[in-house]
């Protein structure tokens, strides 16, 4: 048995299908027909383009918008002339051969990428690399995609898994996976979560334990891996797998069910999405509402911002989808490790606690109005709460309210309509909003708690620091102190608090929260019917 | 009149001394003779030494070690292999000329300095353009001081003043000075406080609009600077600077005043430090004890750590000069903005937020365990407090405080004495530890609030990023609120505070943290009789 991180929950038993990372052999022989050479290389772009649609389309129907989205970004990078365009010059003017063309401007392109101090622009690197080794598979006639898989139950063994080789995948016949590297957050962690398959990850040498046709058993839940099982664990866990599908097929049947407490206490559960379409999600699941649209990516894997009747058709889609269910719309919450091309960032020694969010949006009204005015006249079509990120005191609400006033004013005279009954709130994810809140609540309709900045900012610990992330503890006595005085701070003054950081949806912590009155958790989809009947069971 | 920053209080009124950039000009020139350009560069270095010495003496007596510090790093500089050694290599090698030998080397060095993203890296940027400008001068035949002031009740008025400029000045001649740049945090407005200048800085092209000999009056209180006054004006500021002079020596009658409160609290005023020399200031200005010992100040400007025999050697001189007065010192605060050569750091995005003071102490217990035992052995000599800075949780103090008793086991295995009376406390400066200051204060000693950081934790605002500096204000109700809850947590196990930000010294929050029940305010050694007279006009 081999234990590694347990990344998205469930049991599979299967046969294994590993990856081979199949050597191709780059070289550095020059090449005499360059129109030869480079018909080849169009070609193999070409496929690679035609291989990212079809991946791209599959993963929009079975995994959301949002996730799909990487697809584009990959599809770019196919027509981009600083870098096809680049491998092709390689060709024509020094004679490269298409491979080493490829390898080399991906390795230029990789390194400027690692390099900066950016996590946004360190995962572009790793688009590159899969973007690159398509090509590679495609130009050396290997077809691009490494999965041919024809048995059922497959269960896929990989040294990592990219986005595309997550998202190829034949669903129909792979029922788990597992790899040497990539923890919770990586990315084949959370397109596991999402396409609902088992999977473990972060087992160091698992492609060298086992080889195809294995049987194996992959503990979704304790991070467990067991190679060759004898029958006796083979039926202990068919049973235990036949219990947990029951079990889920149990929370089912909570999609429809009101959140009541033991004693009553009416409990909103609701999603976070990114994209307009990820309401679905949201909807399938059972959610009450939409808690947190994280209106960034709206604004993310383009070369411009999205205009007023771009943004508007976004909200109005959500709003118009959640039929008359509460969606708070968080405005703009750029900066920090969140950067677009099209708005240049001044160098900060710690982006955290620099420009950013409400700050940057107050000091560039020229992109918040933008927004604002979108928000504004899609409000007639649903029940629209806003929420403004990173507030740290009163004024910055107040100023941000003197534009939303702005915006009101200029579409009245233009004849244009919005509801007068959006309510206006803020994220709480500074210390400072938390330890005023009762102030706070004076003014504003409610709160949305956000755990994940708070938490950081209160232990002063960023949890993306190896060497801190020790630190960043949702439990840490302090953390539930402040999550405490902005509910009971909020709850003074009659108005609601939300909570829409990874903490609303934490197994360990919907307890404690559910009996410090929080009013409304917001989450990830699939995590909305565990969270129903956890509440279901409290007092 | 124009106004600029009011960097150094008192009223000076005089006649300007014009600092002349005199032009040196520098050309391509290859020499012929290089042995006799190479005997003409080290006469340049030897001169510049010869003039660094006097002035490090000189600043050594008039500031204290600490300021005068930077001058043993200028000294360094030019023994540098790298840096003046490289010129030496300019010469011999290509023939070029020495002034631009100088000048090519230090734009290569000023350069890459300032492109690091570090505070500390990007000072060094100024020192070394201050050292190149006197190998410069002296190269040039201009004796590499550019003061040659002959008149009494002078006023400099310079574009900008480096630390030699500074400490070069005739105190017995020169009574104010103004520039174009810089503002309260400079290293002129430092100097010019720590020498009792009055000085107003910032004031943009005050170089323009005088000429060596006109009368000038500078208002360091409010940053007005009057060219030519009037006799009525003159007369005026005569009286103005009576006053303030009177006051000035009012609050000397304080020194050996013990400060309460009206209704007769005793309030403890201290005093802050970097080096041990610094001590003498405090009890030159009646401090009552040492309130914050900065011990990075020793590891810092050298090419290893100080050994324990060192340190042993530092504290023990603070805890016997300041005789049974309380010392605070504070463990080792490295990492954020403070690196070591020797100590090579992680790069993180956000160290601010990152692997720093006990977080990094606890991690290189090699280092930390050097300190203790210097601490344990010193504290025979005094009375010692020490403590933790940056501790979020009770676990931090609780495994910092094993590590002192694995030092108390080795030291008598070694048969080497220690106090057992050392109080042991924490700063308080990430809002969890002022948000569990009730729990905490269980376990400790007493409490240091370290104002800076824990504004810039409080609001998410990192007072060097410009962009966002407007938010650090020590006033925040959120801010005031933290600080009250760390009092009061503190009272109710009775255990006192202390205060060593800046915000202790500063005369718009004094008031509130005497209501407050703040115990002790430590400051800068110059804050120190004017805090006194506030605190003994409180109830």
């Amino acid at each position: 048995m081999k234990k590694g991180i347990a990344a998205s929950k469930g049991y599979a038993i299967g046969k294994v299908f590993l990856q081979e990372n199949e050597e191709i052999v780059i070289n550095d022989t020059k090449i005499a027909d360059i129109g030869a050479e480079k018909e080849k290389m169009q070609k193999a772009l070409d496929d690679s383009k035609a291989q990212l649609e079809i991946i791209k389309a599959k993963a929009e129907k079975e995994m959301g918008a949002e996730k799909a989205a990487v697809f584009e970004a990959h599809i770019t990078l196919l027509d981009d002339p600083e870098f096809t365009g680049a491998m092709m010059m390689e060709i024509e003017n020094n004679s490269v051969n298409g491979l080493k063309a490829i390898e080399s401007v991906t390795s230029t392109f990789v390194a400027i990428f690692e390099s900066m101090d950016d996590e946004y622009m360190r995962e572009r690197a790793a688009d590159i690399k899969d973007v690159s080794k398509r090509i590679i598979s495609n130009f050396a006639g290997k077809g691009g995609d490494s999965f041919a898989i024809t048995e059922n139950n497959t269960i896929v063994v990989a040294h990592d898994l990219t986005p595309s080789d997550t998202a190829g995948l034949d669903r129909s016949k792979v029922v788990g996976f597992i790899t040497n590297i990539g923890g919770r957050t990586s990315h084949a962690a959370i397109m596991a979560r999402t396409l609902e398959i088992p999977a473990v990850l972060g087992l160091g040498d698992i492609t060298e334990c086992v080889k195809t046709g294995d049987a194996v058993i992959v503990d979704g839940l304790t991070g467990d891996v067991i190679i060759n099982p004898s029958e006796e664990v083979i039926a202990e866990y068919k049973a235990k797998k036949e219990k947990f599908q029951a079990e889920q097929e149990e929370l089912k049947k909570l999609i429809d069910v009101k959140t009541t407490t033991k004693s009553g206490r009416r409990i909103e559960v609701c999603g976070n999405i990114g994209q307009p379409e990820d309401v679905l999600g949201v909807l399938a699941n059972g959610g009450d509402g939409v808690g947190l649209f994280r209106t960034e990516f709206l604004y993310m894997d383009r070369d411009s911002a999205p205009t007023e009747d771009e943004q508007y058709e976004s909200y109005k889609f959500v709003l118009e989808k959640m039929e008359g269910k509460q969606v708070v719309i968080r405005t703009l919450d750029i900066g920090g490790d969140k950067t677009l091309p099209y708005l240049p960032l001044p160098e900060e020694m710690n982006p955290f606690l620099g420009y950013r969010a409400i700050r940057l949006c107050l000091d560039r009204k020229d992109i918040f109005k933008v927004q604002l005015r979108a928000l504004l006249r899609a409000s007639i079509y649903g029940n629209l709460a806003v929420m403004f990120p990173m507030i740290s005191g009163l004024e910055e609400f107040e100023q941000a309210k003197e534009v939303v006033e702005e915006c009101k004013a200029e579409l009245k005279a233009e004849g244009k309509e919005y509801s007068e009954k959006i309510q206006w709130g803020i994220m709480v994810e500074i210390p400072a909003a938390a330890v005023y809140a009762d102030e706070l609540a004076k003014h504003v309709d409610f709160f949305s708690i956000g755990t994940n900045d708070l938490i950081q900012y209160t232990l002063a610990a960023d949890r993306m620091s190896e060497k801190v992330s020790y630190l960043y503890n949702p439990m840490h006595p302090a953390v539930l102190r402040l999550i405490k005085m902005t509910i009971d701070g909020a709850h003074k003054h009659g108005k609601w608090v939300g909570m829409c950081g990874e903490m609303a949806g934490d197994e360990a912590a919907i307890a404690t929260l559910v009996e410090y009155g929080l009013d409304e958790f917001s989450m990830s989809a699939t995590s909305i019917l565990n969270a129903k009947k956890i509440m279901l069971e409290q007092e």
